[in-house]
């Protein structure tokens, strides 16, 4: 093996490095919002946009999260924070990786946002509401569960029986006008150059 | 925002995408062995080589994991076994970023591996053993845990009052001969390139 170009320096690498290397500083875009409010479709959007501009990024949601890392939980008070706690963990360590994490969820509680915001960092945590009326989100129920919600075949959902606290200062806000995926994955671009994440 | 050089074409981004942004494939390197037989020292050196070559790379060991994400854990075997199954989600998430993920656990258990194994994807599993005697890692005692666990003062403390079922068949194996951390990256370096992951 060719090892004349290895650097190693005999030190850990910093996330000065990560961020020579990755042309971005890691963070976390962290959506919240209702069901239906278009959180995964927006994530989905803005990964591939950055991907395609050069930027690794990444999304954790519920089709990569709570059926792996988190089957072991269900959907009580405590086992939602327990959630909430682990995606924090598991951002902050995709972020410390140097990488622009996308967490969708919807996260309803203030206290577990405010958690999140302390675990992965306050200076590379990105709140991001999706704020979408819940007659919106309920007419679009693009799984159907509001319906099923309503019928008492689901407890314990969002906006229905249980509550959900909205941000009272998110760093991005998308509202249903600006909510459609390209719209809303621009307006979250704008603002990690602005803040020069990327 | 100029985004001329957006390319979202509608879709999710692939392993293939991330690919060809990173330059490599993601994959998990598994570092097993004992207490004190260097998986840290050896994981971080080849973090800080890979790195210097251009190859995001990001390890997964006690001091990230242990205290963070899995803080709610205990050391009985039930503990244990939740423990590797959630570093195997974990660095499953990692590797389907594209990052070269290294994780560095004793995970003393076939079962657990073999696990791991599976959750990961066998195609992008490698298994590493460092195979450091119970008798050097002993002699070494880097942290005074064996001393401690001789002393009763630590219970089920592998090697000692807790079994270590070594790899049949790992895919690359590190001895106590080649254990200096520079000599033991370079060949972990060299299957990454032999298996054309970097």
């Amino acid at each position: 093996m060719k090892s004349t170009n290895i650097t190693w320096h005999g030190g850990q690498v910093t996330a000065k490095d990560r961020a020579a290397l990755l042309g971005q500083r890691g963070c976390v875009v962290w959506l919240t919002g209702l069901s239906g409010s278009g959180k995964s479709t927006i994530a989905r959007t803005l990964e591939s946009q950055l991907v395609g501009r050069g930027h690794p990024a990444y999304v954790l949601d519920g089709d990569n999260v709570r059926h792996a890392l988190n089957s072991d939980l269900g959907f009580s008070p405590a086992d939602r924070e327990e959630n909430i706690r682990r995606i924090s963990e598991l951002s902050a360590l995709f972020a410390d990786a140097g990488i622009i994490t996308i967490a969708a969820f919807i996260s309803p509680y203030r206290g577990g946002r405010r958690n999140a915001r302390r675990i992965v960092g306050p200076e590379r945590f990105i709140e991001t509401y999706v704020d979408v009326s819940l007659d919106e989100c309920e007419r679009r129920d693009p799984k159907g569960l509001y319906k099923q919600a309503r019928a008492g075949r689901i407890a314990d959902f969002t906006g229905v029986d249980a509550p959900y606290e909205p941000p009272d200062d998110p760093e991005v806000r998308i509202t249903a006008a600006q909510a459609t995926p390209v719209e809303a994955a621009d307006k979250i671009m704008e603002y990690l150059i602005k803040r020069e994440f990327i």
